[in-house]
């Protein structure tokens, strides 16, 4: 009888996205003409940049030429050309990040839920509520139990490192999903040194790095001092790119990062990261590490700017709409997420069923990110401009007074 | 304090590339204009199918237009059109495996180290020996000891279920990598027996299925009565498409699978399966699902089954040799692989040696894959005709007395 991870039994049935297509179900059976405006799934809508398809294609006819054909990748980390753009991409805004330190994954979320495989029992995790669900969940799974740190309205939901907890695994995201809230300089800091004081290790999803305009705000951990002894950082090009369907992210862990094991030996965290990947990885597709690669070229930053910058100006509406509805909100600037405040002390999902209801915009009830999201609605700019303007025009018919 | 996971510490190193590599570097550094034969590592050399090519080109294209540009997939298992297109070929050697219990994924190896994932600790493990070295590794990364089936000359290297053990958990390969070996029908069913009387699960690595020319042998596991209760495939289009380095594969788990938790209640495996992957994998590229769409086209299998066509004349080739120099093998037929004694009782080290000094032919000594494997070695037939011709006329020449 094979036993079972029976940790999958305390994982939290996800409701989430559950109940929002069941509401909509109901809602559109009864209404079939209605014309919905979704704007609750953190999914991109633009498609990629023309560079982007062009070396795609290129690699794919290479793979079908024996002489240019590839088989497997030596170490499964990525190809150097990608290693290497990325490395550069990193130093056009100030971060220090050898190739050898970057690992080219199949997006963000894998490498998010499998980097869990390199820990111990019975650490310390510290996860900020309200946030991305995988945090929570992947360490559930290994039996792990988590602690928070409460992002919410007094701290502009930019949950800083609570004294009375001694964490050994930290995850933060900064532009944050939900909230678009994005950590200063000063503040990563305060969590840098947080981590370096209790030996712990911070696991920084970048995911949204690529909405930052503000330049004085960190794109990446490694901006700040001292995180190269103790952060994990995770980005993707699903946000900055569009490849939420191509499948590409990167994970860098510094060769900085030691620690101790129970015979109190150091132990590289690169070390344990790479055999892992060794045994249960064996690298991303050459034509979609080819499309990367061209997103960090000079006409690749060019096209996928423009992409960021149109989601950036939808963005920018809803932010200006609650504005002139006197909503409190964050993100909108230098984030695709706009976390607003629902009005007149409305619960999360009633607000989902007021909107959707009376002016048929869907977004995503805050409550289903933890419990300091309740109350709280997230809108997402990844829509068209023609079907945010008009959602922010039904908003305003519905909620001006 | 981070708590790392110390049960890696416990793997062995896998000197066995490292070492090859090492010796292989040493020898053409005395012998520079040496021309090495390669016929050690599983990797194809064969270009993609036209097929493939084109639908990976057309779909890149498709994400460059906005009205079919594609983000994430529902489900992160696969589009319906690859998932049907694959049971649709299970369908063609009377194998019935529903379409939704396939879940794509980006290749056997990644599903091979995460379905450990699913279960507890404490199973026993039962891993034929030798074997493919991730089977044991992803156990011991995960704390599970390994006990191990022997695979040897006197059962033609096809281990049959041990009577002393009682597995839970059970790792089968076939056509078997790395002894070429394949097992019947009957002895598959033996296997499924000894499963179902355990209430044990099997792992089943069908990677080289598309090898099998006898309409007898299975090519699933799910050819044999009761398979649907116990085991779980796990499959790529590596071997059978060229996909080393396009990435695609596929794992059925089916519905059927159930288990009981600690608590005596019932437990699709199937679900946890979905839940895992759920949390910790977001679906394979696009483009790479179309181009694994179009490999179970009538055209597409057409074109790959040339490439196998290809291979298998190889593999005769290397087979014949052994034959004509009176050297014991399996597989050659129905496999890519050919493994041989080695001849006057050589250590397997020994051989390599010799081959590397001698006739300057690279191999892979069978010890690396497990005990029953020293004395052996491992030839591929993923070479081309040329080289391979070549390497055996050289190995006449040594052996030949």
């Amino acid at each position: 009888m094979a036993k079972l991870n029976e940790n999958f039994f305390n994982l939290k049935k996800n409701y989430l996205f559950i109940d929002i297509a069941k509401r909509i179900k109901a809602y559109t059976a009864e209404h079939p003409d209605a014309k919905l405006i979704r704007m609750g799934i953190g999914d991109v809508t633009q498609p990629l940049a023309p560079v982007v398809v062009e070396a795609m294609e290129k690699a794919c006819r290479e793979m079908g030429v024996k002489e240019t054909f590839r088989g497997y990748e030596d170490s499964g980390a990525g190809y150097d050309f990608l290693r290497d753009a990325v490395s550069d991409y990193y130093k056009s805004f100030g971060a220090d990040v050898p190739a050898g330190e970057i690992h080219i994954s199949d997006g963000a979320k894998s490498d998010c839920g499998n980097i869990i495989d390199i820990f111990g029992e019975g650490n310390v995790v510290l996860v900020t509520d309200p946030a991305y669900p995988v945090y929570v969940d992947s360490n559930v799974m290994s039996g792990n139990s988590v602690l928070y740190a409460d992002s919410n309205e007094e701290n502009g939901f930019a949950a800083m490192p609570p004294k009375d907890i001694k964490a050994d695994l930290i995850y933060l995201c900064s532009p944050n999903n939900p909230t678009g809230s994005v950590y200063t300089k000063a503040q990563l800091k305060e969590w840098v040194d947080y981590a370096l004081s209790n030996d712990a290790i911070i696991i920084f999803d970048a995911a949204y790095e690529a909405f930052i305009t503000d330049a004085e705000l960190p794109r990446s951990i490694y901006q700040i001092e001292g995180a190269r002894k103790c952060a994990i950082e995770i980005c993707s090009l699903s946000k900055t790119a569009g490849f939420t369907g191509t499948r590409c992210g990167y994970t860098v862990v510094p060769e900085d990062i030691i620690q101790k094991n129970s015979k109190g030996e150091d132990v590289k965290i690169a070390d344990l990261w790479n055999r892992r990947q060794g045994s249960k990885f064996n690298g991303v597709s050459y034509p979609v590490q080819r499309g990367a690669e061209a997103v960090f070229t000079p006409e690749g930053q060019k096209q996928t700017k423009a992409t960021i910058a149109y989601y950036q100006e939808n963005a920018r509406m809803i932010a200006a709409t609650c504005d002139e509805l006197g909503i409190s909100y964050t993100g909108g600037i230098n984030s695709p997420y706009i976390w607003l405040k629902c009005p007149d002390g409305m619960g999360s999902w009633d607000f989902f069923d007021y909107l959707l209801n009376e002016i048929q915009v869907v977004g995503t009830p805050g409550a289903g990110f933890g419990k300091n999201g309740d109350g709280w609605f997230r809108l997402t700019a990844f829509g068209t401009h023609e079907a945010t303007a008009e959602a922010m025009e039904r908003l305003k018919g519905l909620l001006k007074k």
